[in-house]
């Protein structure tokens, strides 16, 4: 298949006499792909029952003829106004008791059956329209789910489907009260309608208590796409896809995942690192206008394993694309800066060279009014080249230059659990302790590395094609994932297996691999300015163990503790810094027969099944192999 | 005019019997005036409906009496307990949806018609009472509206206004819908009354949407002085003034000020360095026991021009007063240290110098109980003279040395607009863009280079008087102003003209001057360490924005983009660091013949029609033209 | 009486069939106390009225019949879900208005009439059913009481209850408008029934209001605590104690201490260091393992007096225990290192050296469950030894070399004043003054010179034992405080005796203390980064004080003014820096003639009638007097 650019296209936006000029300018520019329809609510249905698909049928047939696929999205992000007045109690309730109000988009609550009901409607009444029409090429349930602190909600629907789903996990009161320890503080349980919802309690609430109310909430988004995606699969052979965001970590993608064809995601690389990655003050200023040199890559592999969880397959693994591409400015960040010239076309190899067959800007002509007036599109407001149509014009030249989408399996695997970033966002224990963040610091050593990462899902069974494994930071190891390390060369911990899957300490204790002979006994979370040192000069930041056992010790503490202990299969004792992450790489690399690239700061690489990929991050021309790679630059050469 | 001293009193708080004494030593010190009343409804009207004005009878016969002229307040700022049993929801409700309820002041919201006949009620009954009473020279409304940020209130009255105001103003929802662009995300209405207040959205509420909240509210301040203003005008030809505070930006001060006669503010110099201006922490700490340089001088001049939209005039155009002046610490601000021996004749001095007609100090005697009970007054809790009695006594001295109230017309013109302040409290943009900040920053560039300003308001069409115009900002340019500039040597930008008057952008692309051939095509906000450099040396900080256009290019930044560019009628591209201000106002000055000071850190000057003041706010003495200045001290000489 | 060492132990989270073998190992580790039941009221009471006793009978016979003393704790701090049911509104309001839920810990509100009679059956059943126990050899009531913010409810109960408290001692609104200044905005109220409390409203409330309603918040705690302690003397002759928290101002420890045999609390060195005690980053590191030098021994000579005014003496003055010792890493504080090995026999030595008569760690095993399960204990969570199980038994064998409980008569005396510490909440004037922060700075001052220390309450009428007190920051001097002040060698201020105790200002202003002639007339409060320069090099920081008067100067700032005034009894009018509370110190031991040891940083000495302690918090040894003693080292020697 060969690699496709769309676009994000709002026809509601604009007078329809300008629809085929925009259509001819978009296949101009080298444009396979058009999105439309995700927040169209309410020009599709004016009024609660009253339908208007006219200017969308017009719309669908101007951009098809003009030889365009389009993405059809659900509008459910956007419901009416008018639907507050059938379903006043529909709107989500935040943490601190408030309704989160009409007047913006995700305004409901997933756990809402009146407002489920409406998705439903809506996502079946385009589905009969338009499943059959051929120019729809892919479907987009709802949009960004999650986006704006979305997916937990503490209303009463939420109360209560929180309490049928406890009864249905733990079919006794009894049960429950074991699993969570509730005889801890007195807060058992008679009755499952005795149940509330975490928050607002005098101290913190009992961690399991937290951890079940976020896999609910997580199961309820993930019940809720799949009421779309059986809608729409009765009408409709084309793929359905969602597009996730950044840093996202309160629904486990994963299972959304298994109910879609494709995965995507919102790729806004300068937004995300001013508002969602750490980093020190000279590297975000380093990488103000490109972004995080690993931030995008780390999400191309995420969404890569999730487009796998779906099962259908492109030649490059998971099916996935990036939905939406940042092109310039966007307006929602803290401070908004414009990407540096040849960005845009940087992002989209990047995204191609992990694998994505189609990249769709965002979006296509900048709106003059609302909320996002001030984001950046291909077209300025005035309908005149911004500075990415350019961009995206040459990619699509480049992309005839090259062969179809194909990623080689990658050397290395890295291990990601939703369930874990959601047992330590309820149990930190050390205030900056993030699962998403520990297991970014590893991937981002990899990437310094010039390693190939696959994720991978935590009910992964088989590891066996990977030199070696990461997996930092698993709560509760799965049966499969447990028997495919104890049979590979890898490394886990900190905090991997110490806890059983209710967020208890297991007895024996963890981590209970039966290749490793090693338990952590002690563990101490650590101010940011105090470091544990280790004997080969680097240290542990954030998080410690302290381990007992027979294994073979491999580093040192300076206090004469074990640091990394095991054989093939080893178990990290903390969390590193990067010089140490860079040496525990380096070790394992050599250990395995992997070269280890030690690359300039900015500068990243990615193999495709024929070509390797050279990208400059950095805001200076970089030397590589005997080629210059300027700013922004993109590089390739067949391996 | 002469120029006169006052202070503020409140003979409620004391015992009747030393009022006399009270007086008489309030002649001793050379003041002409005393305000009272504006917090004593509870004694003017223990239960409601039944009126006690024994009291105030005599307490204005024993000041005047004394030769004192009486301001006389409305008491409207503190409803008394038993109000809120006739109107409990007379409450504004906060931002996060919490009543603000009784217990300190300013407990009511603007909108509630209620509360609003109350007010009317009270200020008849005083209005008819002490109307024609002699010894009431002057009214002053309310206290300092919009203090303790109560201008917007999220009640169910102001829904209901705000619904109401909205009709007047776009007749029908469709057009409502268009102007506000409700097609973005599904959020149009079919209906008045379907329209909340956009405060508790899931993400950011539409931003015309916030924009027009923030015009209802400011006209609901507009409203509601206004109906005080009627119940005086029917008794009295006393002049009417309000009390502003500094820094205050959420109602539109010169709509305020066009129904009263004089404009007056509440200057603490040294608390509001410390709450409300950015500056550094050198200097914050070199400024602690002074307060800004440049803050007082700023609020002067805005209220001079405050003073001039109500049409009365004195000598010095607009009539205008300092109605409170720190004489001491006072208890509100984070840290409240004391002022340089000096400071509170200097403040006084630096009020006249800008045209002030009287300057009182809060208060008379520090009240030994209550809130306030930290705030200094001219004497201490025990009647003693606390220091800065002596200081009042030496102006009032000075004052017969010095001829009559008397400013004369700057040379330089700077645009205020409220409007543009509500604009980009609703689109920042950049976490840090506040429209005070921004011409703030102009106007301190205009000071240190020893410049006399006067601020003009955005509907201002006659800027033939003045040298050169500064115009940063301005959301959308009236039709006066654009002709104005069109006509005059100006500096528009950053960020002026940009914008339709319903926030958003315009087509074609902005400013849209005729005499000005540039636009502004793309946008950015920059995050406090990073700026945009000059090929000058200096740089942007916080914003820039790329033009296009056929105008002459002024300046560049080092990327190569236009940093001024224009001819008489410039624009400016971006926030000068203040190296940069300093450079534009240096070229502008030489342009137009006038001479730029580079005063030495915390000289200032100010220019009568007769005489040149200079003030040294810096903590130490300073030579100046052969003249020493001590710190704290004031020079003056004859132009 | 012979020092002893105890642990908190839970029956009820464990196996019946391992209690024997957890009490053995109890009594072999040497642990003589053993506190249980203070969390168990849903398994004594599982519904309604249905008790269950069965297991806590057992409980108490193995415990009591392996030798060890029990502590029984009343379980009021975690009512069962089913009480909720019959009184819905027994939560806690918060000071945002919102309720704080069920499911966790202390949801109660200590103004609730309905759940007070619940707290009074419960403790009652137990009384009856325990009290003539011989194995329950002391009594605890309810738990931590304060704890996470729980003292002020701003609940409709607590409106009622601060309604009739007012009506009480008021006993007319008059004469409360009258004590509260509620004339200086409009505040006054017709009726009791009118006031509400002091939260939600526009600025700041009246501080007298706010005053008032922690006077009341306090004395609900007081109340509550006594009917539990009525209830237990009904029955039982073994000593009653509560268990206090550390830096724990919000309620009088002084009055709930007067209805109760012995004072205890709950020691966190590192957590406290961590979440609640001022320190430079540098202090906070290098006292990471080891907690601050000084807050443990704050916090015991304070409970020693809170104990004393029980009535109740041992040997070494008032009764006094550590009822919960932090044994390892905690789960509750920012960052939870592990402390350095030996501090868990350190902070049990510095306990008894400071009078305590018994040490319980908490707890005996590490719970594998629910909200503490990372918090350390004697067992790991597999049973096996934890750390600090071997230093205990190490406590428990030196134990017997050493002599019995004693403490001898400290030289210096520091008053400690709850009421100060609530009227500066209520009126800071500075953003960071903070009572307990004053009285700890001066008490630090006293441990770097080596001194023993008694704090005494405010209404302390005898100092004649003491060679010098310090008295900084009581708002008003009680009459015995006055006279005992008056006839010794004492420094006292700044801000102390310069309020009335309705929190205004008096007249004449104070401090109103015979044998002394000065008076405050001016106060300002700095920035952090300010100071006040002082003629001996020092400065002072936060806040500094104008003097007028006739009594000899001791030290002058740089500007002149009176830093230090009096004789005998001396003003300081300031907060010191650090090197000048040393300065300060010098003078005044030199005048009684007290040795000032100047030690080093980490180490401090102790003395009992018979011994003289020294501690080493340094994580370096220090060599002392000759001895060289190890990082968390204990040494002692016969005086
Ligand atoms: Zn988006
Ligand atoms: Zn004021
Ligand atoms: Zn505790």
């Amino acid at each position: 298949m060969k690699r496709t650019l769309g676009v994000c296209y709002y026809p509601e936006h604009w007078p329809e006499d300008i629809w085929a000029d925009d259509a001819a300018r978009m296949v101009q520019a080298g444009l396979s792909w058009v999105r439309i329809g995700e927040f169209a609510w309410q020009r599709l249905e004016p009024q609660s029952g009253v339908m208007d698909f006219g200017w969308l049928d017009r719309a669908i047939d101007v951009l098809g003829n003009a030889g365009l696929k389009i993405i059809l999205g659900t509008p459910t992000a956007t419901p009416p106004r008018w639907m507050l007045d059938k379903h006043p109690d529909m709107l989500a309730i935040d943490e601190q008791g408030r309704p989160r109000g009409f007047g913006s988009r995700r305004h409901y609550c997933f756990s809402h059956q009146g407002f489920r009901a409406e998705s439903k409607r809506i996502t079946r009444l385009l589905a009969q329209r338009y499943g059959s029409k051929e120019h729809i090429q892919a479907w987009q349930t709802d949009n960004e789910y999650a986006c704006h602190d979305t997916t937990r909600s503490y209303s009463y629907a939420a109360t209560e489907g929180f309490q049928h789903w406890l009864a249905q996990k733990y079919q006794s009161p009894a049960a429950l009260n074991r699993a969570w320890g509730n005889v801890f503080w007195s807060m058992d349980y008679d009755d499952f309608v005795d149940i509330g919802l975490p928050n607002l309690t005098v101290t913190e609430p009992n961690h399991p208590h937290v951890l079940d109310f976020y896999r609910y909430s997580s199961d309820m988004v993930v019940q809720f796409n799949r009421e779309q995606v059986v809608e729409i699969r009765a009408h409709s052979a084309a793929p359905i896809i969602h597009n996730y965001m950044g840093r996202e970590t309160s629904f486990d993608h994963f299972k959304v995942g298994a109910d879609l064809d494709i995965a995507s995601w919102d790729s806004y690389p300068i937004g995300f690192l001013s508002d969602r990655i750490e980093g020190s003050p000279e590297h975000k200023r380093r990488f103000l206008r490109q972004g995080d040199p690993d931030n995008q890559a780390f999400h191309h592999d995420l969404y890569r394993a999730v487009g796998r969880a779906g099962g259908a397959q492109s030649d490059a693994g998971g099916r996935w694309w990036v939905m939406e591409q940042q092109p310039g400015p966007v307006n929602w960040a803290p401070y908004n800066p414009a990407p540096l010239p040849g960005m845009a076309r940087l992002w989209a190899w990047e995204a191609f060279a992990h694998g994505a067959e189609t990249v769709c800007y965002f979006r296509w002509r900048q709106a003059p009014f609302a909320q996002e007036q001030m984001h950046a599109g291909l077209l300025r407001t005035d309908s005149a080249d911004a500075p990415a149509l350019a961009e995206a014009l040459q990619v699509s030249q480049e992309i005839n230059a090259l062969p179809e989408v194909g990623t080689a399996r990658a050397d290395v695997a890295l291990v990601f659990d939703y369930e874990s970033a959601w047992a330590w966002e309820a149990q930190p224990q050390g205030a900056d302790f993030d699962q998403f963040r520990l297991a970014f610091s590893a991937y981002r050593a990899c990437r310094r590395a010039g390693l190939n990462v696959d994720i991978v899902p935590p009910d992964c069974g088989d590891l066996s094609a990977y030199k070696f494994t990461l997996a930092p930071g698993i709560m509760h190891l799965s049966a499969p994932l447990r028997a495919a390390l104890a049979a590979t060369t890898a490394l886990i911990g900190p905090r991997t297996d110490t806890k059983t899957e209710h967020l208890s300490i297991p007895t024996p204790l963890g981590p209970n691999v039966p290749s490793l002979n090693a338990s952590v006994v002690l563990t101490e979370s650590l101010p940011p300015d105090v470091g544990v040192p280790l004997e080969n000069g680097g240290k542990f930041v954030h998080w410690r163990e302290v381990l007992e056992g027979e294994a073979p010790v491999q580093l040192r503490t300076n206090d004469g503790h074990a640091a990394i202990i095991g054989d093939k299969l080893r178990y990290l004792a903390g969390w590193p810094d990067d010089a140490t992450w860079d040496m525990i790489l380096r070790d394992l690399c050599a250990d395995v027969g992997l070269t280890h690239h030690a690359l300039p700061d900015g500068l990243r690489l990615r193999d495709t099944e024929t070509h390797r990929f050279v990208f400059n991050y950095a805001p200076e021309p970089i030397h590589w192999n005997g080629t210059e790679i300027p700013a922004a630059g993109v590089h390739w050469q067949t391996l």
